[in-house]
Order: C-alpha cells, then sequence, then structure tokens
C-alpha cells in the first residue's frame, strides 16, 4: 500500500483478515469480493494464480468503487507463498472433506479472529475458486476450517458471498455496533407531558363526540387509545400534526352539520 | 407453490420471511437474489415492477440452481400489493432517511424474525432497486428498518449481498448449528490409552537416541511433547501412522551408521 493515495484505505479498521483468493476464475467475482471486503473495512486482498491474470479490467469494473482494494491485490504463484508471513490460516470449504480438523463457523472465526490479532499474529483466510472451491493441499495449510451452516441441499455459495460473510462476522465483531436504535430525524422526541397534553385535549374531544358510549368502560378505553400513541415512539413535530388533525377533524365534523 | 414439482423446496424450514425486491433492475441481480435466498433455506421471493419485464431469463442463469425460487416468484405492480397479505414489514436502507422510526441491525432483526412467525404473523422484508435503493414512500410502509453497521465511507451492498446477509441471519437462529466442532473424518479420535502407548514408546527411543541433555529437565520436556500432541486431537489412525514415521526415522538412522 505504500506509495498509493489511499484514502479509501485510510481509517479502516486494524487487525482483520486478509483474504486470499486461490485460483479465481471470473474478475467480476474478484471485483464484487473486492466491495464486500471495502464493506465489511477489510482492504488486503491476495490472488493465487488468478485465471485470467491480473490486472484484470472486469475486477475493477465489478469493485463499484472499491478500485484501492484492487489496485493494492498482490499476486502468487502458491497458496504456500501467499501464507508464508501467516501465523494463522483458516481455509473456507463448502463440504466436509473428509479431514481431520477443527471446523467452526463464521460467526464463531469473526470471534476468534478479534482474539489471533489481539495476541499479535498475522492472519488470513482462503478462499477457493468457483468451480471446485479449495484443493485438499490447500486445505492442509490451513489451522482451521471456516463452513458457514447453510441449507444441506443448495450449500454452494457464490466466491463474493462467501468472502462477504467471513468479512462481515470480523467486522460486527470489530465495531460493536448498537443492535437497535429508535432514530429520530431531524426532530426531537416528545416529551412525556406534550403527549399527555395532547392525550388528554384528544379525550376530552372523544367525550363531547360522544365517543364513550358506555362510562363503565371509558378508563380501560383510555387506556388502550394512550398506549396505542404510546407505542409510536412519537416526536415533538408528530405530537404537533396530531393536535392539527384532531382540529381539522372536528372543523369538518362542524362543517357537516 | 401450489401444482409445481418442487422438490427443492421440499424440507425447508419454515417461518421465514418473505423476500420482496422493489424495482430491481438487472436479471443477474435477482438470480443471485434467489441463490442466496435458498442458500439460507428461503424460498419465497416476490418483484414489485421488475425493470426488465418477468420471466427473465438473465434471472435463471445467475440463479445457479435455485431455479424453483424463481419459477415461483410473483410479480405486483406496487408495493402496496405485494405486502398485503403481512402484517409485519421490515425495510432495508443503506443509510440514514430522516425518518422516525426503529432502526436494527440484520442479526437483531434475524432474532426477531423468529418471534413475529412464533407469534403468529407472516412478514417480509423490502429490499430497493440497484440503483437507488427503497423510495421513502416503501420505506414507510414498513414497521421497522433494517440497516447493517457497514464501514460507513464504503456502505452500499450489491443487491444479493444485502438479501444474503438478511436470510443468514435469519438460518442461523433458525437452525442453531453448533459454532465449532472438530471434524474426525472417516477415522475415529484416539483413545487416551493408545495416545499414551505412542508417547512412551516415543519417549523410550528418545531416551535411547540421547534426546535428552539434561535428567533435570526431562519431565518438563516430556511434558511440552506430550502437549504438542495432545493438542492436535489425533484419530486412530494418526496415532498408527505416528507409530510407522518413529519407527521410519530408527530404522533410517541405523542404515546410516
Amino acid at each position: 500500500m505504500a506509495g498509493t493515495d489511499s484514502t479509501q484505505l485510510d481509517n479502516l479498521p486494524d487487525g482483520g483478515p486478509v483474504i486470499i483468493l486461490v485460483q479465481p476464475q471470473l474478475g467480476q467475482n474478484i471485483g464484487m469480493v473486492a466491495r464486500a471486503m471495502l464493506n465489511n473495512g477489510l482492504a488486503e486482498l491476495r490472488l493465487v494464480a488468478p485465471r485470467d491474470g491480473w490486472p484484470n479490467p472486469e475486477a475493477v469494473a465489478a469493485a463499484s468503487g472499491a478500485d484501492q482494494v484492487i489496485e493494492n491485490a498482490t499476486v502468487y504463484e502458491t497458496t504456500a507463498e501467499a501464507v508464508a508471513d501467516l501465523q494463522r490460516v483458516y481455509a473456507t470449504t463448502a463440504r466436509p472433506r473428509g479431514m481431520v480438523g477443527r471446523v467452526m463457523t463464521p460467526r464463531a472465526a469473526g470471534r476468534e479472529f478479534i482474539e489471533v490479532h489481539k495476541a499479535g499474529n498475522r492472519y488470513g483466510v482462503l478462499f477457493g475458486g468457483e468451480r471446485a472451491g479449495l484443493h485438499n493441499d490447500d486445505v492442509t495449510l490451513a489451522d482451521t476450517i471456516i463452513e458457514a451452516p447453510l441449507n444441506p441441499s443448495f450449500r454452494s455459495l457464490n466466491l463474493a458471498q462467501a468472502v462477504l460473510l467471513v468479512s462481515y462476522e470480523w467486522y460486527q465483531n470489530r465495531i460493536e455496533a448498537p443492535e437497535e436504535r429508535l432514530e429520530a430525524g431531524d426532530s426531537e422526541l416528545a416529551g412525556k407531558e406534550e403527549l399527555l397534553n395532547f392525550l388528554t385535549r384528544l379525550e376530552a374531544s372523544l367525550d363531547e363526540g360522544g365517543f364513550f358510549k358506555s362510562p363503565g368502560l371509558r378508563p380501560v378505553t383510555v387506556r388502550n387509545i394512550r398506549n396505542m400513541f404510546q407505542r409510536a415512539g412519537l416526536t415533538s413535530q408528530e405530537v404537533r400534526t396530531l393536535h392539527g388533525i384532531a382540529e381539522a377533524l372536528k372543523r369538518a365534523g362542524g362543517k357537516e352539520e
């Protein structure tokens, strides 16, 4: 990466896996891999003997803007050379190989990646070519197999999809984003007093309009109405809009009479 | 799905989301969506006003065998019609819309899907077209927004990748696969007696070969060697192979003398 204008690669989180494609075939797929990597904050791509040579203009086109991942990709003749400087290697496979070893899900691997990096180790993940996946000799270079639990009768992932899952699982652990939030746009959430003010005015109007048929049921009906508006998580602006709606309905009723 | 020969769709787990593509453009992307869906056990695809009409041969080609998902896809003129029979609707967006509402990650949504189904509700997820994503009017039809926490400066996912993440997060919750296992291939893991038998024979040979320079250090060195073989999780076959290796090394030494 030295020497290039690497704005796209600045500010990426450190400690992610090196992504290693072994004998990838289509430039389009390599480009989609680069995009999926950058979506998840990864930038280091290695290619082992890409079928159509390198650089490949189709890869750039399919990268949809992840150009610098493509530009910085490095090419190796053999898988052994591509993993030489790494302390830990993972191999992705779509199906059991009858080989002996540790097999983990992308999720468990994403968690382990964080620990492997913390322990000061460089690590990478091998992905096989589109047609047949990794050769068993490549799998033998790995410490651990990553296998996504997928539909057993339709298991084969597109290459970029496989890279996406592994990259995504790492990134989700790396960033620790909140799982849920209430988006309030440009407006602020209404204070409870504003909401209650609207509700009491509404209920008074409903009394006027003869909405509550039975006085005995009034409390439970009021509670249900309040709950409905409460649940909506209204903003101040929306409460003002509701006041306006109620007034407009009353005016419309006045005209009809 | 009635009437079709649906072997591919048999035995899929029930209760998954309906996947709804709103104004998708390229047939190739629709095909890749079908593949990502079936990878994760989903089969119900709805298309709102696909740009290039329907059926679309490019979609079949890109589905890589997920033909029945394509064949069973249904087409609607408007998003409102496509969600009419659903009780809960989620909308996927790549960026905040300045709209008020609940926003959750694919992971949290995947967990919620299970609960929504258990409560007896039908539900679906809206995905926008390739160029601009969902229109705000479509987002308004949804109860909840799903937004994947991705690299903030390179956030836009390919359509099939977005469908993959949502489908995958559901399927991972639906199936509860073990996160890690030790694959022993066709062989059985070695019993501890077999392993210990190999180790004591090895240590005797090492004594003969003068491996242990200092008697005081012998116990800790033995422990380190035992730990190394222990950690490898060997099968019975592999222990037999190790016996053979040790014997062969001794024979080679005998010849050299």
